[in-house]
């Protein structure tokens, strides 16, 4: 089938560019001697996690239990879920998941450590726990040095649990601050005599802003594998990177600046990025994508030199495309002009 | 099952709130002599489409082909779909669709009215076309009255279409310039001897103010079914009226003044609301939602008297409450604090 064969609208993946985002990753990771630990957000596919691991990924991320499920179920084998996971039902899950394959954890507080602690009490197969830190984001993770230390002497002090390390999700674009705060936390751990294992720091911008920083031994990058209009804007990548696309048709033309297309906000998501507009129409460049409702997006053509006719099948590059892939029930790997293979997106919609 | 062993996040929905927003509004549409053909992108469930229809709706509308054709497997007999439907395989669908049930569509251009009259050929089983008009939205629909008057005798001269009327879907509070184009396009085909049948405006807060406007003889509301924060901002109805919460957890308590939650914009949607926040907090009215990111929801608790711990399950009334149903696999209805069935979002993701 020919991509312009597909029913709008419909996510298209470009496998050549999908490969040159991961080796391009990889070998930068090499290079600053630091391990990936892609973040399967991006992507919720078992086949490109599997794909990231065959090319030099140690294992991956994944944001919530329930992707952890289905990635595990999908052949992979070592799962870091960053995210302080409570409740009965969840830690059930977890000592589950736990018994099938390498599973890590995170936590911020002392209620989650020992939630941990009441369900994993066997010190043969203990896990491991890292402490997220609040680097500068402003989201979760420990405040200061002081409460790392104190939470990693309960993990340590909990048989079943084993003190891995430190996680972290950065600010965007303040590396040294981040640096400044995970040395200080550390020397502090380490005069306690607690060895830090890993350090694990996030994002694929940041991570391509840390040449010479050293002290993350992992990466959790996600959005490099397809590349976003985001990570344009952030210098990163260009548009032609961008591996994956929202095909959509054009089904009205009401005046002869503005097209309408058939993927609004649940195609294409709201998201915004510090360009102007929601996506980048490909070949036509001076096309602004202004409005997105549920099912429409409207197109402002009046800086454009050539218009789009009724009809025609338009390729959309997102703003953010780690929400586009949370959207569509399946995704379309394509070689040129041709679709390869129609894959189910396995790990959508799993919220908890 | 009680609200509270849920797994969060999750979707909650009043039935008793649910059926007075439906019988509140069906009493206002009959009070003022216009029918209602709810929108179902809200709710996306074939039980409330055929609980609306009870009660009084003449029918139903969807937004693209794949919702009508789940709700025609749900039982729906009466399907309006105000989209330009285009292509070969999207027109087949359609006919099977009309040879189902009935079901009646828009145009705004000659291309979609052929691509329809290439399709529909049976004088006895036409397919009923309205022209959608853009009064002021600026989003799909033809610009002006002589061009509704072409597009309708183009219409009217095919054998298997048949000329219903008119649909617009308005902009925001501007009810007197909406009718004033819709009065004007029926008299200038009035004179052209083409009777318009049905005119059918859209948009629940519209509906809500159009009291003493007469024109539209059918409205398309779907937010009613539920309301949301961004309802409430305009007016029509109260925090109290919100069907659809989304249960989250308190998953991490930083600081003093920040709550994390398990709920981000993979739960409550980015869309932004005419008040400050992502969403409103239930029980901690000084609460403000002030980030999301995919799987997390920061909570700003400066304001609070009273804060919530880490593992409490808290309800946030979204602010856009259609795009919420876009993104659960399923539904919990309750009663009170039970929990009395877990519904599949039949129509979720169907984007073509």
């Amino acid at each position: 089938m020919r991509i312009t064969d597909l029913e709008t609208p419909a996510v298209v993946i470009d496998r050549a560019k999908v490969e040159a985002n991961l080796a391009r990753a990889q070998a930068y990771a090499d290079q600053h001697g630091f391990k990936l630990r892609p973040h399967i957000k991006t992507h919720k596919l078992p086949i490109l996690a599997r794909r990231q691991v065959e090319l030099g990924a140690i294992g991956i991320t994944c944001q919530k239990l329930g992707e952890a499920e289905v990635m595990a179920d999908g052949g992979l084998e070592d799962i870091f879920i960053p995210y302080n996971i409570l409740g009965e039902a969840k830690l059930a899950r977890l000592a589950a998941l736990h018994e099938r394959i390498r599973v890590s954890v995170t936590a911020d507080s002392l209620v989650t450590i020992d939630g941990y602690a009441g369900h994993f009490t066997d010190p043969d197969h203990a896990l491991p726990v890292l402490i997220e830190c609040d680097t500068g984001m402003g989201r979760c993770g420990v405040q200061d040095v002081e409460e790392v230390v104190a939470l990693a002497k309960r993990i340590a002090g909990a048989p079943g649990l084993r003190f891995q390390g430190l996680m972290t999700y950065p600010p965007r674009g303040r590396a040294l601050e981040v640096e400044a705060w995970l040395q200080r936390a550390v020397e502090a751990l380490e005069a306690e005599g607690l060895s830090v294992e890993l350090i694990s720091n996030g994002g694929t911008p940041d991570m391509y802003e840390i040449a010479g920083i050293t002290t993350a031994t992992e990466y959790r990058p996600g959005t490099y594998v397809y590349s976003d209009r985001m990570q344009v804007a952030f210098g990163h990548r260009t548009l032609e990177d961008c591996a994956l696309t929202v095909l959509a048709q054009v089904v009205s033309r009401p005046t002869d600046d503005r097209a309408v297309i058939d993927a609004g906000s649940k195609a294409l998501a709201a998201d915004i990025a510090p360009v102007p507009g929601h996506g980048h129409v490909v070949g036509y460049p001076e096309a602004v994508i202004t409005t997105l409702s549920e099912e429409h997006g409207v197109i402002d053509l009046s800086e454009c030199s050539r218009k789009p006719e009724i009809g025609e099948k338009l390729h959309i590059i997102p703003n953010h495309v780690c929400v586009v892939s949370n959207l569509f029930d399946e995704v379309n790997l394509v070689e040129g002009d041709d679709v390869v293979e129609t894959l189910p997106v396995a790990a959508r919609g799993r919220l908890s």
